[in-house]
């Protein structure tokens, strides 16, 4: 019997994890994307974003991610935020929610 | 005896992730860049800087990159600030507006 080895992954791109969380950082969410579109579709469905403009960002830096290509270069435990209108990057220390000393 | 210098390196370069923040550091973007000629074309057009003079520095502390040996010894993680014509790279602490609202 033949066993089949799995090809490396050419044409589809494996997903990855990704950790979105919410401007204010009160809500972290673990999901699975193929590439940057795919993400962004899979937070405005989880996020309950429909409608609503968004753009995502690194959450370390506010970083805009904004090119499939670099959405690929980054990190698998890379952070997202999620950036509503209106809403801007704030490091963490400024919004003093979120890991109290 | 001969020796063989080292070729210089292959021809295709990867493209590497880079950070470019405006020089009042409210908009950072995530770009893929080949080199930093190619960086610099990719500001000029993310950025809307058509026909606007510009350089390219470290975000950190100002230093001024514009030889491609340099920019490839960077760290891919490096941040860098765009600044135009009359603009000043200044420190984060002295800009008392980098993350207020």
């Amino acid at each position: 019997t033949q066993q089949v080895l799995s090809e490396p992954s050419r044409k589809a791109p494996r997903a990855r994890p990704c950790r979105v969380s919410t401007a204010d950082r009160k809500v972290r969410k673990g999901i699975m994307a193929y590439s940057l579109e795919d993400l962004l579709h899979k937070v405005q469905d989880i996020l309950m974003l429909k409608d609503k403009p968004f753009s995502l960002v690194l959450e370390e830096d506010g970083t805009i991610v904004e090119t499939e290509e670099y959405f690929q270069a980054l990190a698998g435990d890379t952070v997202f935020m999620v950036l509503q209108k209106g809403q801007k990057w704030q490091p963490p220390s400024e919004q003093g929610n979120r890991y109290q000393l």
